[in-house]
Formats: C-alpha cells, structure tokens, sequence
C-alpha cells in the first residue's frame, strides 16, 4: 500500500490481487458504451432543437453542453482504464502496469463540475417559477452543485488509505445533495402549476428519475466498502458494479432527463401555438 | 538541472522529487476539463448565434474560432502531460519518464496567439465607439495582443534555468498587457453611451471579468516562485495551482466572457426590434 500514495480501489486491487479478464474487459465495454451514448445525444438534441418554441431552447442547448463535456470526459475516463491495467500472460490476470498510469475516476467527477450545474439550469428554462426567483434558485443550484462535486471529488482520493478523510468529505457533500433535492422539488412543484396533464404527469417522471438517477452516484461513491475491500471476487464485483452504476446513472441524469424535458417542451410549445417549420 | 538545458518548473520537479498520484492526477483532470469546456462553448456558440441579429453575429463567430483553437491546443496541452510522466510502482510518484517527452506550457501560448487579438476583437463588433476609430483600436489591439504573448512565450523557456531572462521577457510582456487594459476601458467606456441600462450593467461585469480573468495569466507565469521552487510540497502545489489558474483564467476569459457578450448583443438586438424564428 506505502508504494501506491493515495490509492483507488482499482489501483489496490489492480496492483494486489489483479483483474479476471473478464472483469477487466466488462468495465472496458461499459465505459465505451457511456461515452457512445453520449455522443449520440448529442445529435439527438441538435436534431430535435426545433421541435420546440425558441425560448424552451436552452434547455437543449445546455443538453447539448452536457454531451459534449460528458463524451470527452468519459472517453478519457475509458483511455485511462486501458491504459492503466495490462495483461499480465504468466498469471492470466490484468494487473497495474509498471511505468505507466494509474486509475482514477476524477475524470468524471471533474466531468460533473460542468454538467451538474447545467443540469440543473436547464430545468429553469423549461418550467415557469409560480413563487421562486429565477435568480435565487440558479444560483442556488450553482452554489450546491460544484460544492457538492468539489468535496465529493477530494473524498474520493481517499476511499482506500484514509477513511475518515473518505467519510468527512463524503458527509459534506451530501449535505448539499440533500440541499439540491429539496430545491429540484420546489422547482418542480411551482412548474406543474397551470400546465396541461400531459406535461405535468412527465414533470412527475422527471422527478422520480431525477432522484432515481441522482442516488445512484453517492452508491457508486461508496462502492468499495459496499462491495467489501477485501476478498478476491468482491474486490472486482466492486470495480465492475461502480462503472456499471455510473454509466446507468449518467445516461439516466443526462440523456434521459434531457429527452422528457424535451417532451415537456413539446407539449408547452403546442400548447401556445408554436408550430415547426 | 544540467541535463534539462531550458528545463520548466514541472520537468524540475518531475525530475527531482516527482509528484504525488493526487498532485498528477489533479493536473490530468483539470487539463481534460480544459478542452471539454471549450469543445461544449463551441456548440453553444454556434448554437445560439441566431440569438442575435445579424449585425451582430461575427461576436459569436469569433468566440466559435477561439474555442476550436482553445479546444486544440489544450487537448494537445493535457496530452503532453499524461505523456510525460509516469508512475513508478518502487517510489509510488510520478515521475518524468525516460525516453518520452518533456513538459512545457507552450501549447497554450500558441493558442493565446490566436485567441488574444480574437476575444479583444470580438467586443468591438457588439459596443459602438462613439470617439475612437475602429480600425486603430483593432490595429492596437493587434499589435500588444501579439507582442504580450510573443515575449511571454520566449520567457517562460527561462522559469527556472535564467531568472534575468525570465523576468526582463516577462516586463516587456507585462507592458503590452497594459496598454491592452487601457484600450479596453477606453472601449468599455464609449460602448456604455446610449445603451439600455441592463446592457451598461452587463458591459461594467465584462470589465470587471476582464480584469480579473486576464489577470490570472501574469500570475500563472510567475507561479513556480510564487509558491516556491523549493520544497517538495510547495513545488508540488505551485504546479497544480498554475493548471488550475490557466484553466479557471482560460474559462473566465474565453468562455464566461463570451456568454456575457452574447447577453449584450441578445439585449440590444432586442431593442432593435430583432426577433428569433
């Protein structure tokens, strides 16, 4: 341990007991499949920008923002995997490479610095604010958001050699998660107001799925120890099963919530009148 | 120090005490979050120029040139530096590695060559001066764009090798930086006259983010004595610090500072009577 610093739990595992190959190759899969996702929607959301009245807009555009950031960053996050583990023919198992890179999710976590706050802005240019200031509840979002991934980003070096630096930074982080949640919902309930069924029952999904998909992130933050550190094939379920869950929840946040507030603004548009061209 | 003829701060340090997994890695996120940025403001530029009114529109294009070179060259930047180092199992750092390639900022100088008379040009065709000659502006703004980055480029090869050298390309730099603040006053100035107050308001920020983002750069420059050459934890810190300036300076300046110009031009379009379709 001495020699890895502040080590991840792939690289503790990755220099100790190694990768099956079939571990290995399944975060390898996973990983190109969230950067593919990405990049996909990306034209989705440039495709289907006229779809909507020009000023429901920006929430494609900050969708379109979101992709873009997310496929560069998670297409890094899969060079650093397959660059960091080889395979080693002798014992038939992946291990840490000498002399190259090592693991480390930062990639996404600074990926989030960009694509949290944007997130978040991009509900605000669908719905109509009945009580809440515009203003306040933005900057709110801003102010909660990076603080959330900033603390949650210094945490995460520590998950394998230091666990009360791991908890303390993990704790505070989810202090202004809880904090953007009760926000969402305050935004969510003012915007259901005076909107057809139709629009409200999808701001209801929204919800749902915004929490369902929200959750899944501090889960994969605390992966390791939910996994058992120790323990050969607990070791590599909590590698595959953290990759797997990030990639569920950043197709789940960003690809899927954009399309249903789309659809939201789809309902809105017709509703006044707006008709493509 | 012998063998790495003009070395820099981070090949010294590289060399000598190494970095730490979190020191490298924070470099290696913050540089890929760098490039993603500008590649999102790309199509966030591209996407919102019909915003505006024609007139206009050559602010978006100009801010649409700035970030594919941004884009470009600080993939190139971030590329340079997981080449460079790698981790050394034995010692548990990162160390410059052997046989590869050296570090050096010098990416990023070659992309201010284009961004810097971009963005200080990119102002002149949203605000109306109503005392200065366009075209003398635009030529002065050329000629100390140029020369601050040219004479910038030439003395950070010295940071750590000649200090007499290092310091005097660094004055000459700095006195082309001057002359660059004052025109932009001057411009910020007479494009205040006669517009709506909540353009003033946005112009009067973009000074304000101006001067704060632009200043960000002299103090990158002189980061490795700022915090210290010596010293493992200081010589560690004054290189993360120095990518975390760049990029904060390179997001502020580029990025931020082209969204509030779109806001301007979106205001006085308005008052135009120009209407999205």
């Amino acid at each position: 341990m001495e020699q890895l610093g502040n080590a991840t739990f792939e690289n503790y595992v990755g220099l100790t007991q190694g990768l099956s190959e079939m571990g290995y190759q399944m975060v390898a899969h996973v990983l190109t499949l969230g950067y593919a996702v990405m990049l996909a929607g990306l034209f989705y959301f440039i495709l289907t920008i006229k779809t909507v009245a020009p000023k429901y807009r920006t929430s494609s555009v900050l969708s379109v923002v979101v992709m873009v950031s997310a496929f560069l960053l998670l297409y890094a996050q899969a060079q650093n995997w397959t660059n960091s583990f080889v395979f080693d023919v002798e014992r038939g198992r992946y291990f840490l490479g000498d002399g190259v890179d090592l693991f480390n999710n930062g990639y996404r976590y600074l990926n989030w610095l960009i694509d949290v706050p944007m997130l978040l802005f991009q509900i605000l240019f669908v719905v109509s604010l009945t009580k809440s200031k515009f203003s306040s509840i933005r900057n709110q979002f801003w102010f909660s958001g990076t603080g959330m991934i900033l603390t949650g980003y210094v945490g995460q070096f520590y998950e394998v050699t230091n666990l009360v630096a791991f908890a303390a930074w993990g704790t505070i982080s989810t202090l202004f998660f809880i904090h953007i949640l009760i926000l969402m919902k305050r935004v969510i309930n003012e915007g259901k107001e005076g909107i057809p069924a139709s629009a409200q029952k999808a701001l209801n999904t929204i919800w749902y799925l915004f929490l369902f998909s929200w959750m899944l992130y501090p889960g994969a933050f605390l992966m390791p120890h939910l996994a058992g550190i120790e323990g050969a094939l607990f070791g590599e379920a909590g590698i595959v099963g953290r990759q797997l869950t990030y990639t569920i929840a950043d197709v789940t946040s960003k690809v899927i919530y954009g399309i249903m507030l789309t659809i939201v603004a789809q309902i809105l548009s017709q509703k006044e009148g707006y008709e493509q061209k």
